[in-house]
């Protein structure tokens, strides 16, 4: 299988890289306009075709998918045009600027019965693998909420804010790791670079259920976090993906109540128990991503991170950059 | 002068230890409800009178200032009780469970000539002192945000959400380091504990000036922690509670920006230099409290933590709560 | 039972306060020489009687037990008074400043069928307990080492070195979790203080089972450290004092070798597995050593910290010192 | 100038990367024993000429100068080789596991005026330039210790123990901070492989200035940690090399004594104050030492890590296996 990709900035070498390291694909060609960079390609991958165009790189009929990896804005014509012409499709995150244009693509990969994929990385990790097993069997207990805080200093972009750059991570993670699906949302955010492109930027997902998300997002603060918070009515999970081997850390912690029916007030009691920290498989994520790409191709199977993952993100996205343009207001997610 | 402390729960003890340290005042009595409670009371305080009801306390004519330290509900009735009495207050925080009740105290205290405070007890502390300094001086430059995580398991109240318990730090803090005042408060929240008491909730304040803040308050974490980050223009600033000793820490950190007037985008350039923790005064915050109440009383001077901070913070959660039952509309902040 | 504590100074209150919540005793008598500590006493303990002198509280008939709370060089003296007079008697750590006077101590009490315990605090807290039990029970697998850290600034004493200030905290747990006992010693040291007496020293434990142990203790290190690494062949574990709940650490790391026969070397594997942070008990580990002196004399049973533990920890100490004072010479430990 | 690499194992790849990238130099040749390595060296280095046996590149008269990334035994003759050769040459850290070996190397290259130099890589780094900067000027004081911990699971290495192994970092940093040169050393250790071969050792450093160091190695810890404190009589600092930027921590912390004549015992005043963490140069320290070698070969400057550095770390690691050897007993280290 020859495989095409189209971009290589910050990301696009990763992507080469991984793909070239499977047997049954091949990276034969790639397409990127900044001519300053061919001589690193050249440098690494004597033999790959290097195209000046991504539209030149899709036409090219020995190419069998592309892997879209170029400004957001660019994902959907460069994927609707990949498609149309008979190729697979792996798309960076997030999938598209806007929900009508994913829902396009999902249609027309179906129509023509092509793998539609969004490279939502995180979902390969170990630890979010470790932490889906832990939801899904039950040894959270009910979740209640989900509290993310992904901040750094910069980059700021300067096409996209702060939310449509980082909260992409954790949507996706908490779209994996819960069934239900958030009914709304309230964001708020502020811009100081005068563009009015968010670099600080909160957001809360509510649910019909009573559990509830939210995420911190900045590019202006002096220190990295990454930190996510799973709160289970049995037991808490903190996942921290900046230590080395520490990332996930399991409370044996938690809270019930009842009704003081006499005083008609809520008792709760609280427990704080054992810490249990396992290991997570250290494999590379994006390694499989690739596999589960080309394993969706050859089986016509449905990868982790599929399209409708990257739909539903992108939903979400686009509610919260309404709401915030509509000064925090509860904005209804498109089912 | 003769103090008398009204309420010795959680925090009474606290109070009447530090009061009757100083020099110029003597805890004469001590009101409790609670029976159970006396016997302590007399373990350590031989020579103090106590009542069982608050009442015939503020009624006690040899006192010459109350000190209310009760559930919300009650500070209004009783500091306007003790204040009609002629009596100098020192209450709790929040100050009132409404603005305008808290109103009503400044205008009796204003008319009768009475010291009227609020224990905002974090405006005391070496640390707060220090990112005052920092602040004023313009060390960190002109402010851009306020970022604050004030999250712990339990203890779950009652009567008043997580917001009025945890979040009257933060904003005393805020009031206290910005001069500006917000226009405008979003807030998200959920209970879990089927009252409507939410015990996990967000709280956005918007600034005409494009500052923003922005605090994460929770009674449902399995790890404690007391972060707040505030940025500068010139520096930023952590200030992490829990630290025994490093508990500010200064980052030569920032970012600037220009517009790229060709291709109409804003350039933004990093920079991260050298991290700077001074040394903080590690006085006790409570006692420096109990001095500046009985200095506002001898001296007829205004205390750092006076009504007017008391006011506007309840001003806030006021709104903010507004905000959670509207599902997170835009609350403005009377001014 | 009346007990009578000997030195109200910096350890001393922690005694009285803890021997006065007991049931059934009483402490009725303090001796303290420095008469401007006497006020203090009156202001806890009313009914408490008051003498200036050790002697004069061991000849009072009215009390059973005394527990010594001063200098090292005077523990000897003065228990060897009380076991004469017929008292039971519980000696701050270090018990003696030799090993002579230890054993001598030894003799009289069990001559006179007295309680003789040394107050080894560390062994009755819930963390020491917990790795106890990780040890007793095989969890850790054969142990192979203890290496601990325990260092800060100050507080340089003017009689003893930091290795009989700190390390009779570390020697005390190595003794309690290891039953073998250590054939010699070697120690390191330096003293920046013109005195001959170490603020800083380092201590190497040798054993015929090839366990070996290694104590660093300084009063010159900027940061405060509290960190005991124990090696078993199945698992490890790291005991962090200063951690605030996650004290006990155990890891599922390992090692293991065989012998490449063919080319004569050693082959080693390595494991690192899962981590988990038992919850281990907070009770107040002092009150803990007044039940069990209590109890000893009681039930005349044996206390967890007996007079044993304590002669072996001064037998480690003096040979240590001597290793010190011979450059570091093996200094056997008499058996 | 062309520049042979012996050996392609662990460190050889970071060697000839590094040298690859230098404008004045190239990687014409590298030797490497293993055929299995050969395809990979090829895949980056389509250009080098490849041979089976050191002995054939040292040989090779087109090659200026050599670079030794061999087991240490192999350093002595190679590097003696290659200076009979005519080649300047650059050892891997330890010079070699003889002092009689490094010093007669030493004369070879002076006699044939050639560059020797040993990559002593820790020199380079920006955390040590900082901290070298520190003690050179007196910012720091009169140092009176260093103590620092380098621990990990692993490698256990079969021809040297752990001394051998991670001490040289510290030694050298040690040497190339402070001035004077340690007068002896003690070492203990413990071999739990059953070889003889220690993987946990710790040594003491004397001074004839009452300046100590002191160094716990081992490959045996549960946890990685590589810390150094270094004391100096007016400040303080902390080298933690596993934190990402803040790496060096200075501390305003320090004590003073006095005599205290009537009592005949020594006063101690404590003194903790602020806290700075200066950025350090995070350029890759191989590539410098690589710039280092060329420029002491073309301008016949003298490196920083110079053979004289070498020797001196093999004569202090010579003595501390000796003292291990015999139990711990100060062995005096060659002037």
């Amino acid at each position: 299988m020859n495989i095409g990709i189209i971009g290589y900035g910050y990301w696009g070498p990763n992507l080469v890289r991984n793909f070239s390291s499977l047997q049954n694909c091949k990276v034969s060609s790639i397409a990127e306009a900044n001519i300053s960079r061919h001589e690193l390609i050249l440098k690494h991958y004597k033999d790959v075709k290097i195209y000046h165009s991504a539209e030149e790189l899709i036409k090219d009929i020995s190419i069998d998918a592309v892997v879209i990896a170029t400004p957001v804005f660019s994902h959907y014509p460069l994927a609707k045009l990949a498609l149309e012409n008979g190729k697979h499709v792996l798309i960076e995150k997030p999938m598209t600027s806007s929900s009508a244009h994913a829902k396009e693509l999902i249609e027309i990969a179906l129509r023509k019965n092509l793998s539609l994929m969004v490279d939502h990385t995180f979902l390969y990790t170990g630890a979010v693998q470790k932490m889906k097993e832990l939801v899904s069997s039950g040894f959270l207990g009910k979740l209640s909420y989900i509290d993310s805080t992904r901040i750094n200093l910069g980059l700021f972009q300067s096409d996209v804010n702060v939310l449509w750059d980082l909260a992409p991570h954790d949507i996706s993670i908490l779209n994996y790791l819960v069934d239900e699906r958030p009914i709304s949302v309230n964001a708020t955010g502020v811009s100081h670079t005068n563009n009015e492109i968010e670099n600080i930027a909160y957001l809360t997902l509510n649910y019909n259920s009573g559990f509830i998300a939210h995420f911190n997002c900045s590019w202006s603060s002096p220190v990295k976090l990454r930190m996510m918070l799973i709160g289970g009515m049995d037991k808490m999970c903190i996942f921290n993906d900046l230590e080395p081997t520490e990332k996930v850390k399991i409370y044996d912690t938690g809270y019930s109540y009842k009704t003081d029916e006499e005083k008609n007030r809520i008792m709760v009691d609280y427990r704080a128990g054992d810490i249990y920290l396992p290991k997570v498989n250290s494999t590379e994520a994006l390694s499989l991503v690739a596999k589960d790409f080309i394993e969706s191709i050859d089986n016509k199977t449905n990868p982790k991170s599929d399209a409708n993952i990257g739909l539903d993100v992108v939903k979400i996205l686009e509610a919260a950059q309404k709401s915030i343009k509509m000064k925090g207001q509860e904005i209804k997610i498109e089912k």
